[in-house]
């Protein structure tokens, strides 16, 4: 049975160079359907839903939909919001389904990450439960990569763009000294080192390519990397170190100090100074000039260094979930299926949305080379297409300018309080 | 009279994104000019002089040096090595003509910030004084932008435009979540506030600005600095500052926490941390979470966001200086100068370098607010042509593939020790 009625979208967890074509592809493919009448954005995810605080995205003017696609971060504004489970907060679900009921909402699509799959999931199973007709589907999205369900995730060949990118224009600063440099380059990765991992493609652009990759799939040993890195000092004027953020020593310590560490809302150790702590390891040890890079958040919304590929997948991946939603299926996920490198081709694919929440799908051990402090080139494959092409931002004199839809939108307001 | 002979090309101080396109406007007028033979590039400035380290710029094919010219970073290599007085190290300059003697040298071009001004002025001051034959031309570099003799800096519009579309792109980023954020951006400048000054073309382009921007021009109060934010955070939601790394208290005192700091070779103190110390001091006075991005080195070597004026212009100084040079100018830096803002027009001219060297250009005191904590509107005039247009550097797919010419090039070697 097809369900026919209005539309919510939502954006949850960290932003990404691309989740706004993810946006546009649901709406673009919603807009062309007869079954689906209405579509709003909930702002702030699902904060949105239970503040019945949407925006109209038909009000919105074309040409402000076109610029909202080449804009990086949730055009929609983001949250790191978990339901609780139905039997801590029913209220929270009734609420939710007052809302969906209030506005005849039969399809929602939440564009996130492993946590993001857990809204679904949990959506899906209340309305079930309840007989609420209701398709939910999830879109993936993350720059970490690490979502069950999908060959890969849309935001992840942006982000890895930039990060590759902005290691090739740092090594050529630190190698134009007379002076032996480290540089230390820290990338995004709590559990999974697929962005690390990612860097290793610098070689296919550059006579150099990071010597040393330090992995949370693999335990970080100080008196190894010590003898690692002082092996290649013996050897290389500069050496490259890419590290993720998340690397953990034996007993499952992480090496990113303790005081550059506080919470997100989703109660996750936010990370950030493992570059700092192999620096400071290596102080004593080696004569070279050591440089710390830690890209932070910009590695996540530079839409100027956005991939091509990764913004096409994104979008495809937004008019995959309309499609699949239409025909009825819900509590699953949309994924990308990979069907060869060469050429490079892919197709939209689903998944029960319970096997990708709350899981991470980890980079797999045998990209690792045996020493842990590599990966293997055979893995380049993978990654290699995901990183390709231009994305052409809209920007004055090359100068991005962007477009905040919330300030364009006429907003469909009727905030009330969170429950 | 017009010398005959051989010439040199040197780089000195940090790397821009655009000191090649100089390097390769100093070989094409050079090889123009049948007054000029062979071109020599000394590797890491005047230390590839010392050690008579030099690539035969000829010998590199011209499609290397096409790639050379858009790669970012010292293509010759760098050095922070200043010479001393020649009453202190009469050996060096004997060592300097010794080369260039034996090498039938008549002309030097050094490209350079202040410290490297200082070393033209040393050498040209020694020819002199000898009676040897020789053109010497500063060519300016920096993205300080704190050179006199020069309207403003090759090298200085792609890290503001760097910059601008950095803090741009990390503001979506912010504004995405439903937590009101505080992004405090750190910038590099010294002595002289004019890339943090730059970053107030934001608002050119977004509807949004740096709300507040300390510079080291003004004196840093920590009240009036906890005061602007409290007032700032009961009318928005989220608030941008840009810090310029070098900002003082009324003391004189660095505001970036001494910890961080360390010294490069030409002894001064290397800043760090001004936009941390920023958040810890706000962290027990506001509510709002608190960014800090510190943009790095990253700032000076992007190629990809180089400004297209910035390019031609840092080529353009470089042409000039060998024009000038054999006229029989020498002791020269060549700059430019600004003919009007709209149509944006410049041309080369030139300045005794003892007016040059050594001396710090500051942003004019009438350019910033009575608060002391922005900058007033009239002054983004003079940023807003030097960040336009884009520079299509060399790319597979979307990723930079630039050019080491050390790897390409026949070393034209005979390595002797530094005096």
């Amino acid at each position: 049975m097809r369900l026919k009625g209005n539309c919510i979208i939502g954006q949850s967890g960290g932003p990404t160079a691309v989740i706004n074509a993810s946006l546009y592809g649901i709406i673009n493919e919603a807009t062309k359907n007869s079954n689906i009448h209405k579509i709003y954005g909930a702002r702030n995810g699902i904060l949105g839903v239970l503040k019945e605080d949407f925006i109209d995205m038909t009000q919105i003017g074309s040409h402000i939909i076109e610029k909202m696609r080449l804009t990086p971060a949730s055009a929609l504004g983001t949250c790191r919001f978990k339901l609780k489970d139905e039997r801590d907060n029913k209220q929270q679900y009734e609420r939710i389904f007052e809302v969906f009921s209030a506005n005849n909402v039969r399809y929602f699509f939440y564009i996130g990450g492993n946590d993001s799959m857990d809204t679904v999931n949990k959506i899906d199973r209340y309305a079930k439960k309840i007989g609420y007709p209701l398709s939910i589907i999830g879109v993936p999205k993350t720059i970490d990569n690490d979502l069950a369900g999908t060959d890969h995730c849309p935001g992840f060949g942006s982000a890895a763009k930039y990060i590759i990118t902005s290691i090739i224009e740092a090594m050529y600063d630190c190698k134009s000294y007379a002076e032996d440099t480290i540089l230390i380059v820290e990338v995004m990765g709590r559990d999974a080192g697929w962005l690390a991992a990612a860097s290793g493609l610098i070689k296919d652009y550059e006579d150099f390519g990071p010597d040393l990759i330090y992995l949370p799939e693999a335990a970080f040993s100080y008196e190894k990397f010590i003898n690692d890195v002082k092996d290649l000092c013996s050897k290389k004027k500069d050496i490259l170190i890419v590290v993720a953020e998340g690397i953990k020593d034996s007993t499952g310590k992480y090496i990113a100090s303790e005081d550059t560490s506080d919470f997100d809302g989703f109660k996750h150790k936010a990370l950030g100074g493992a570059g700092q702590v192999l620096k400071s390891v290596l102080e004593n040890e080696v004569t070279k000039r050591i440089k710390v890079i830690n890209l932070g958040l910009l590695q996540r919304c530079s839409m100027h260094m956005a991939s091509l590929v990764d913004f096409n997948e994104a979008q495809l991946v937004g008019e995959a979930a309309v499609k699949y939603a239409v025909k009825g299926e819900s509590g699953k996920m949309v994924g990308i299926k990979r069907l060869s490198n060469s050429p490079y081709s892919v197709e939209p694919c689903i998944t029960p949305v319970d096997k990708v929440a709350n899981h991470i799908k980890r980079l797999p051990t045998q990209w690792i080379n045996e020493s842990k402090n590599n990966i293997k080139d055979d893995c380049l494959k993978y990654f290699r297409p995901l990183v390709q092409g231009y994305v052409p931002y809209p920007n004055v004199y090359g100068i991005p300018q962007y477009t905040d839809i919330t300030n364009e939108s006429q907003n469909y307001n009727k905030k009330k309080e969170v429950i």
